[in-house]
């Protein structure tokens, strides 16, 4: 079932197919999108529930959820799932507590000039959430928590209702919990476009979290036009283990088909020294797709078409191969997982240990599931609180500092062509 | 020539519309960008000289500029020129080295598991300069250096060739100088693509500054494909200055000037608590104009179109305003600008006192100057190194510290339907 390659059996081209996902171009979502933003634009709040109505299927007339309704929605949650929840969220809270703790304001004087840098937050943010048939309110801690610890003022999920126009409870108990100050129930580009542009409750300057492809869609084409800085285009979720003869097949297996359960386009990989091992894992999944049989055919479609074992003849070779593939998630399954760490170039979240299946990182541990993929990785960070912060620069010469400066800018500006102001503007100032 | 104007006169629909820019949205130019892009993917080196020759009327059959070529540029410039250049060099140098050292892997432990974060460098970076009339090379300096600080591997300047062929010496040597490894003689879209899909030498996996439209969208387009990350969508530049009655008002009307050098659409702003400094800066511009006589119509057009003075009553109610317009470049030109810093929210870079104008942050101080433009300064910063590294989390947890997220685990994911195969996952490393 798990396809079996060996890397020196591998053509160049061979090897770029197997590192290629499918393109994230969406021309025609983008397309769609583009009429939603400027109707809404347009239109404001009436456009937003017209397009919830041909959408979603429901006619709303208040389209924020009531404060009232997000605190009932604690009583209609089982005590030891909110206790999840709960330690989950502290968790998460730990850790992006700690990174915010290390962006310090700073300064320092160069050529006689003092020259700094100072964090401020963003006043606004969004937190997609998907709606429709599932709901995902581990995506709402982890969105929100840090926008939260960024010291973000008004923070908004974006998600669309349900046929009922209803919100699941435990997306609003879990925006309650992490410190949401809004619901807004529509989905969509509609959603998003809405959030951007402050049409329902305050407007937001970041967005962030995953959505379909309109909601992606959405998010870049606001992001090129400058009205939100957003996380990262989305693809499907993905996953490499690499693993030696101290791994267990059993445990990689299980790994492998837990991100085969996302849906049907999932890349689920092991990079491996053995054969055996790699024939021990697919003897598993294959037991596993028959004894646990929810999704099974997103889950079979997942192995079959995107996913793969392949056996290196050296450990170092498997790394050079998952640093070139930038996965979402890397687990390292080897004797010394902590060592092997330093040999990675581009991922998204790490897993280290025998210990450590992809799934803890989803829910619970505290590092962030909104991550980079379909090879994203290769440039951008999964989701911190740095993105909910502006670095603002700031200089403070002095009149001598500057007076030093006089010169080579002149003959800088003048090679440029803007002697003649940017010059000017420093010069003026040494006049008689 | 300036329009002066009250704040206390103005509608809420008046201050608005003070504060937007022009609309960044700019759908033709994605439309053509989509089809360039398409085509550099799909043909390669060969469209990049088919388009090279098109757009900009060479026809060259190296597209990357020799090394001896770099090498000679030095002797094509004067001394005091790279004595300038050098300083400037050193200045930005040590400005994003402060800022490197403070980003620092971290590692703490969370519920008995040890969890933490890496930075690492992406392997390319491409920087565009923009070329055709002028030529920018202090953009070589501010992109490539924080590239280099970030320990970037590969780093190529993007710009278009002359109409010989060739790329002005001062460019060639600020790259050498400040360290970029490749020089690619081609711009506009096909040169943001082909460096971007590794067409012609190294794949850059960041693309960062200024260009003109086609090169915007080409940027965003990438971008939201998660093939590049980029600074931000580049519009005009733009200059807020809050003067009390300590400033001058002949320095301020220079540097507003200096903003309106820039091209027909800049907006140049000066926000007072005094309607006599408003006049003395506006007579000022005139005089200034009218002495000053090279690219006259466009300063003329960015101060009469784009640019007013704003009158307040409070000078806080001028900083509110300031924050809601989120400008590039901030100038404080009051009696403690240190003190007024902190009420700055929105800015892309503050510039503080009487003797620091605009012109030294572009040049020669340290800070960099490809700031965000057009209100993007609401969610954006300014580039700095934390854009050519990538933040890798990672998790190594133990046996009893996953053993106590089984429960939490297996009832979050049972909600969000993902309990077959993500609880399991976890749950199987505790069988028997």
């Amino acid at each position: 079932m798990l396809r079996i390659l060996h890397a020196n059996q591998l053509s160049p081209a061979e090897r770029t197919q197997l590192l290629n996902r499918q393109s994230m171009a969406d021309y025609a979502a983008t397309e769609r999108v583009e009429a939603i933003v400027e109707r809404v634009m347009r239109e404001g709040v009436s456009a937003v529930r017209a397009l919830t109505k041909e959408f979603d299927g429901v006619d709303l007339e208040e389209l924020l959820v009531d404060p009232s309704e997000i605190a009932a929605a604690e009583n209609k949650l089982a005590p030891e799932l909110k206790a999840a929840f709960q330690q989950a969220a502290e968790n998460i809270e730990d850790f992006h507590r700690m990174q915010r703790n290390l962006l310090k304001d700073s300064e320092t004087t160069i050529d006689g000039a003092r020259l700094g840098f100072r964090y401020t937050p963003v006043d606004g943010a969004g937190v997609y959430v998907p709606g429709g048939k599932a709901s995902y309110p581990s995506s709402v801690l982890m969105g929100v928590i840090p926008a939260r610890i960024a010291g973000v003022r008004d923070i908004m999920i974006i998600t669309p209702p349900a046929k009922d126009g209803g919100v699941d409870p435990a997306v609003l108990y879990c925006a309650k919990l992490a410190g949401a100050t809004h619901v807004l129930r529509a989905g969509g580009a509609q959603g998003v476009a809405a959030a951007a542009c402050g049409v329902i409750g305050p407007r937001v300057n970041v967005i962030v979290g995953p959505g379909n492809r309109y909601v992606t869609a959405a998010k870049s084409l606001l992001a090129a036009r400058g009205l939100v800085r957003i996380d990262m285009p989305a693809g499907p979720s993905e996953v490499i283990v690499i693993a030696d003869d101290t791994a267990n097949a059993e445990f990689v297996a299980a790994d492998l088909l837990s991100q085969a359960e996302h849906g049907d386009d999932s890349p689920a990989i092991v990079l491996t020294t053995s054969v055996e091992f790699a024939r021990a894992v697919d003897a598993a999944i294959v037991r596993g797709v028959k004894e646990r049989t929810k999704r099974q055919a997103l889950k079979q479609a997942s192995i079959e078409n995107h996913s793969f074992a392949l056996v290196f003849e050296r450990l170092d070779d498997a790394f050079d191969f998952a640093n070139d593939f930038a996965a979402e998630h890397l687990e390292i399954c080897t004797a010394n997982p902590e060592q092997d760490l330093r040999k990675v170039k581009s991922a998204g979240s790490v897993f280290l240990g025998h210990y450590a299946p992809v799934a803890l990182g989803d829910y619970y541990s505290g590092t962030n599931h909104v991550l980079p993929t379909g090879g994203a990785a290769l440039a951008y960070s999964g989701l911190g609180v740095e993105l909910f912060l502006k670095r603002i620069t700031w200089q403070f010469p002095t009149r001598a500092s500057l007076e030093r400066a006089l010169r080579p800018i002149l003959l800088m500006s003048e090679h440029e062509g803007f002697d003649q102001e940017h010059g000017h503007s420093v010069a003026v100032r040494f006049k008689n």
